[in-house]
């Protein structure tokens, strides 16, 4: 049984990075996974949020967007609007939360790292393929830092990328569902490990459904193949810039 | 290596459901699971969100707050802020989505459940003392269409509840933290199961840490067996009530 | 001419002061004025709004809720429409204006203590309810802060308590409406008085309606009387705490 | 003792009310008190509130505003705050409740008259300045109804008038305080009254301060005289209008 | 083809200013142009905005409102709706930006002018006479400052005002537009221009309409025509304050 | 005298504009203007504003905006401030307000066109170039329309393009300013015509400066000269698309 668009349950879509995307970031990159393209932007400051002032602790802070026509129907935008809805509350905290895990915050000092992940086209993933672009744009941003001499090294611990696992009903456990898929999904689970193959964030929720152990077992297991292959590609990237560690 | 509140790691919290706890709600609860108390409250509505209009199902709405001191220090209240904070409104999909997995909403027919948390004191586990709380509420709320011959039966596939594990650096992995563990705990772990044992979301968050498969199994087993605890004690207040399927 | 819950005119209806309610704040009540049922909590502040800084001054301040389902039908939570309603403002405008007739600011020194009364039940007379309840929660905290030795004394002038009046076709002048009366009365009346028996504030209002001077004496008597009790009550829940002035 | 702009205790300001004083609203009028200055229009719209629609009756709606400079010192505006502050809450509706308790809402029918208070200069009393004013220009809104054949008669059941009374430490007992006495009073009462001498709403407040009932009596007095010499001033100012009932 | 209220193309409604119109105000006038007629009052602050600290230069900063009966239909008020309009914000912008081309702001020094227009009454060119009106209030209050020597001079370069043109189908380019030929014309025009008659602003927009090369010089001679007569009465109402530069 | 960045006075920057950028958009651009690159996407609804309904007329309407990082430093989003700033409302309403100008608004019949112009990287001319790009994308929108048989023609009557044009000190009046330019110079035009060479807006602001009618003159022959090499880019690329009119 194959997925409505051949891919097998296993395989992650084409994954393409453009490093230095815009001219003004610290730290630029385009990340596609498939159709879902994400600008994503690293700035860096050098002031700390009120709680963390005086403590030599630096801190990451992610915003998530999409442009009004990167999805099917046009969706109003939240400056319009007033307000930002929860679903982009929970996507910005989350992208902030995975990137902090593998961050050093002490080695970095009392700087914050914005994270800005706009979402420029959308088919499904839009949070993993933003956090896989953010952790790039933050290496870029730091690497700029260490070439100024404002860090001695990356204060990283270790890389980081997401993606997403499910269940569909005729194709069982798949891996990286593109839009069509996460509509018709039963269970739909976001993962993020880090290069080592630890767990930052497990997001594992029943749409109007539930889920067994060994469904959830059969997912993990897709979701650490993906993110193999998808830390493969930052360590490209990142490289093809100079940028190891 | 026990734990600071003298609990042994797979231990829950004692746990005090009062049912119809106040007069004007179809179904309220208060809930203590230790010190954390929550006010339920289940409102039945004859409509429907507009996206169900003429669907014939109906939909499970949820919100969530805390009373200003239900926590150590004084919280400002989130209408003075004029906006419902981000981890609000995490809570509140939260509560609604996983009420939403174990509700029949054909057979619930185009009606609106609202459930309203209100915690009243504070002390760790808070939303998934909101769900345990919450599924009581709205059986409660059932029963009363039941007998006014509003619904035929219970629309309800299973029973529900949620408990919070975790992994402390002293006592390893826990069952049930409270404020000060949560506090101090280096990964945290929401899990939401049915009577059934199936998984219907899965929450698990490093906080500026990680964690292996093998922590992550050892969180699951401690969950799945909180969760039939707290499912026991739901069975045993709904048939005080006369409510048993 | 009896009333619907067969009350005589001039009697209230049964009181219940829970003290120690919730066990973060500094002061806590539950107040039970018949079906009326109000948790108030005193907080303390080490810090006064700026246009009392360095004035030596303290300053009292109010907040109120109702809990969504603590009415009838279902009210909207203010964080949700993300603005404080008219009524909302009117009532905690009046309760910390209530509050510092009777507080001496400057023995107070400059700590602001918040009042936050939030309605879990509402059967009339939520405002009355939350000033009788509010004194007795900051006397709590002031208790404390005196058995801490951060106040000599109580910084308090008189006790005071509220309560409302009104006119009913049938009944006339009465005490202390209850929700059904509180709908029917041609006039309201809301009467903060002292211990010593002077009046705080007096809002009388005629809903679609006039009244006369006669009316007007009739009532203030009426809630002079039930004021007495109130404070009666008042006296006797603090002594239990072994608090006396 | 004299009062520090040499009026008598009994006295009132001077009073102005100009007719028709802006071209587009049903009724207009710029009302003086003393120094206080406001534009009261009236607007009539054919239709109701939601909650009146189908029930035969109308609606009496008031908005009350300062201008920025209308004070000693500017105060921003509303609009520029993003929202109406709790004062200007309690005085719209407190205008709108007074003019509805003299109008007969049936005879009106359904429709809404809007009444706009626009506070061009402040030297106090401003909220009862208004509602005296409103009157009129609602008033001169009926007029023109009558003569479009819209109404059969005036849907008004009694004259309706406000002014405020206090208690200086100096001069006791006073009527009509202008801004320095507004600031220095212990007590101040606003009080609305009709034609025949009938209270609409009476809204007494000690300041950090109590009231005796004798006071209380001693402010009625006074009130009651100033309503009456208000109330002559609108006959007047209506007769020349062509205005009697 | 004369104009429907029968002036010649180049020919300005009549204009009143009256100085001093409130008593708060540091420079307060009443500005009539035909039926247009704004309040302009003029504050000055000891401080300035953040980006000015320490600059040496003082700020102009204009807010302009309408009130809600001004209009031929009631317009609903800003601070009810909770947030300011695009037009308001344009105009409120528009306003500041003119006065600032002619203020010395370093002559000025670290105080900020705050503008507040309020138009009582509109009928076309509520921006344009707002402008005119709100640099004769500006001279009010410099006269003050000089008066108290808080200024050595004004700091002035030159005079300022603004007028509108437009092309109407029947009788062509025209001044100072009133509201029904405001509504009916193709191409609306603002200018601002200094008494050496030079420009500081230009706004031509075709209203679903565009417009050549010699219809804009056309414009700009009526313009520049009615600018003249407009800064002769701005000079006449200061001579008579006392103030000529 | 040459400019900063080479350029002669009357040489626009290097233009591109990419269609079909995005995959959900009925007409989709990619415009860069130098440095200045803006996405522009336009819907298709089936539905007008109210104001329109059952007119049979279509309506424009623009929405603008700038990812954070489109600026040398970070910008604050529109939406986490919870308001649009004065600024974006200006320009969208000039966007919206100028592709009016050229679209027959009954040929398009009851449909909204919502153009988004998202800059995702800006160095001056941000508004501008999202005018010149929009026309482009609302083009290829309506080229679908007409081979969907949704519409017989282009309802459009011209071609439509912006440029600004300002004076700087050193050179004099210059063509199309990049963001240096644009903040040293003491004139800023925006200039917006058609095909034909008919003006659609002229906005011209002295900062803190003004101009005389020689320099307005010399302005405007270079938007003019500018906005023909524009529209001639326009021609070129719609042509590549098979769209001619």
């Amino acid at each position: 049984m194959t997925r409505t668009d051949g891919r097998l349950n296993n395989e992650l879509r084409p994954i393409e990075i453009v490093t230095n995307y815009t001219k003004h970031a610290e730290g630029s990159v385009l990340i596609s996974v498939g159709d879902t393209k994400v600008i994503c932007n690293a700035t860096v400051e050098d002031r700390v949020p009120p709680f963390l002032r005086n403590s030599g602790k630096g801190w990451i802070s992610a915003e998530y967007s999409m442009l009004p026509r990167a999805t099917q129907d046009r969706t109003m935008r939240e400056s319009t609007k007033g307000k930002v809805t929860g679903r982009t509350m929970e996507i910005q905290r989350l992208i902030g939360r995975a990137l902090r895990a593998v961050v050093d915050l002490e080695a970095l000092g009392e700087k914050t790292v914005w994270i800005d992940c706009d979402v420029i086209q959308a088919d499904g993933g839009t949070r993993t393929t933003s956090i896989t672009g953010a952790f790039v744009a933050m290496m870029l941003a730091f690497d700029k830092l260490v070439k100024q001499d404002k860090l001695k090294s990356y204060p990283v611990k270790d890389y980081l990328a997401a993606t997403s696992v499910g269940i569909l009903e005729d194709a069982g456990a798949v891996l990286d569902l593109y839009y069509l898929e996460d509509s018709a999904a039963s269970v739909d689970m976001n993962i993020i490990m880090t290069g080592e193959g630890r767990f930052v964030e497990l997001q594992g929720t029943g749409e109007e459904a539930t889920f067994t152990r060994e469904e959830l077992n059969e997912m993990l297991a897709l979701g650490e193949l993906g993110i193999k292959k998808l830390i493969e590609k930052q360590k490209e990237v990142l490289l093809n810039e100079g940028i190891k560690f």
